[in-house]
């Protein structure tokens, strides 16, 4: 059966080329990137060289790119180690960050004795500036931790003004960018980002590997600790041909983005558009009008569990997810819907695009949604 | 230049079958085992695969298998989280065990408070069983974490007599097994183990995966937090293709082992005889009696520093390790030389041996250390 694949958020699918080079180096350049002899060197040449270009990339210094196992060990890096390191008190964040965030600042709040303030969001998952500026204000010793785009909803931060803020009270500044690394332009050299978290397999490279970007000055031991790999902030040897994955991935994204980014842009407006036209009575979730091109959470005017809904779909070969976090294994709603109060008696569903999908698989699905409804709510 | 590889407790080349899996993996399974869609169920249905798979060979269940990002990062989780949720006190381990496990134990006392006791070893880099008992005795509440093979000397532990004396004084049992796992038998099960650190990069598989085995009933919680992944004991999307290339490079290693096993003991063999008969005053360093098949560890008679010894071999396409730690991207020696006392003023150099090795290239790096020794050790 024909796959449609709107459920970017979750992961992407790899670029082949990107598949390629892994293959060739993982049949050809086994070596340990901290041998000293020339089957080493070769593998720490290549991870080497991929830190260069990530950190050309993301507008930093290649000293500042920490190889992670992904955007959750990126996440950990910063929050702990803030806390450990760097004599945060205070951590200030949203009830709709990622588990990786969230989780994390509840146990080091029952840990390590910190505070953990958690800002107010509206019904749009938008929170306050002046009520942040507020917590700043009132403690010292802070962290704010706000992801760049949410990922059930979409919702952009404003990096730029949250970064000013911090830098103003003297709080430290970490951001989840796993939705947007790869789909927004970054200059982290002028940013007042102190941690960002990456993750390769949301911008269409390998599973598994990331980086967490900690700017320089910043002085952090490591989570995982043994030998010295990576200036002795992440022990263990390499994953070297992961890593040559991740910067070839983000090469390609960057390398042609305004046109990938409208044509993204392209598939989620005329999704918008068609399935407004056919079940007229659709809302959205989240700020619609500050939501990254990727993502849109649907409303559906329908009783229908999410999960049974999105089962059906699935019948119909079409992949998407819950709002619901039982999309991600948990057997609990989604905090984040939760967290905006959102309507539990309608069908929410996340529909995010990627780069490969086309217009007309848009067409098929809202077709299917539209099959899906009952009659009542179509007008 | 033609290679010669004798540098395999460092890392070892990827079996050409694992690549291609995991290329066809990259290319064409590229769901979050997370989503509950067609895409990401079979995604999930290779994890879970390997899992059982993985779980076969080791001789336990599946459910006692837990994915990480390699050794480095399970030694962490067997010995932080013993610390931190199974109420251990007291540590008991070895001063030559690897920077994973010493540095990790060292920062817990520390950090909390632990008892860290280095059992005794001898110029051979043997410790006693009486002196740990007694520690046993004199102490409640511990973990004894002890390596299966040294990965510089190749000593081997006495996994199940050390297993017997934890559970008669009611210790915990870790065993980083980096060194050994595909190179011998396991029976889980029937161990007195209770935690057992691998990395696939070891036995022929990628680099950035591994495993650890936690023993059924015991309850600890992640190191990495955030989603529900590994039943919450390590968050993250799963590293879908390596975890996939992990089984087969296991699978592999365990489908002929008799073969694989005869034939890098006889390379070693001939190695250790053919080195003799060219430099008599040869020795080794670590219990060669009691040692891995894959690892000799050699003393030459020679005042030449054991860096420019391993550059001057790597000119001529050989690559072997120092005794020292510098061949794994630190810059002081190695602590289990200086463990074990032994002679700084000899060159110190490990020669570890694969599947892929010849006899041929045996007698080629014997060649040529012969010719690299000045005339007056050579009789």
């Amino acid at each position: 059966m024909k796959q449609i694949y709107f459920d970017h958020a979750a992961t992407t699918p790899l670029l082949p080329e990107v598949a390629d080079l892994m293959h060739d180096i993982l049949k050809n350049t086994y070596g340990n990137p901290s041998s000293i002899h020339a089957t080493g060197r070769k593998a720490k040449a290549i991870i080497e060289e991929a830190r260069v270009q990530i950190a050309k990339l993301m507008g930093c210094n290649p000293s500042e790119i920490c190889y992670t196992s992904g955007g959750t060990e990126s996440d950990n890096i910063a929050l702990r180690k803030a806390v450990a390191c760097a004599g945060v008190k205070n951590i200030i964040t949203t009830p709709i960050e990622h588990h990786a965030v969230l989780s994390t600042a509840e146990l080091l709040q029952e840990e390590s004795n910190i505070n953990l303030h958690l800002l107010k969001v509206d019904e749009k998952g938008n929170f306050s500036l002046a009520e942040m500026e507020k917590l700043l204000q009132n403690n010292k010793n802070c962290l704010v931790s706000i992801m760049h785009a949410n990922n059930e909803l979409g919702n952009l931060s404003n990096i730029d003004a949250i970064g000013k803020l911090c830098k103003q009270y003297e709080a430290l500044f970490h951001t989840d960018a796993v939705q947007t690394v790869g789909y927004f332009n970054f200059n982290l050299a002028e940013s007042n980002i102190d941690f960002l978290s990456a993750s390769a397999h949301k911008f269409n490279g390998p599973k598994g590997i990331g980086f967490l970007y900690i700017k320089k000055g910043l002085k952090i031991t490591g989570l995982i600790t043994g030998g010295g790999q990576e200036r002795s902030l992440r022990a263990g040897t390499e994953n070297v041909a992961s890593i040559a994955g991740m910067a070839k991935a983000l090469s390609a994204c960057y390398a042609n983005l305004p046109e990938k980014s409208a044509h993204i842009k392209s598939i989620k407006q005329h999704f918008v558009k068609q399935l407004q036209e056919a079940i007229p009575t659709v809302t959205f979730n989240g700020d619609v009008d500050n939501s990254h091109y990727t993502v849109i959470n649907v409303c559906l005017p329908n009783s229908e569990a999410a999960d049974l809904f999105l089962f059906n779909l699935d019948l119909r070969g079409i992949a998407a997810s819950g709002g619901s976090a039982c999309s991600s294994g948990a057997s609990q709603g989604s905090h984040v819907l939760t967290a905006i109060k959102c309507a539990e008696d309608k069908t929410n569903l996340r529909f995010s695009f990627g780069v490969f999908n086309k217009i007309e698989e848009v067409d098929e699905v809202i077709e299917c949604l539209k099959s899906m409804m009952p009659e009542s709510v179509k007008c």
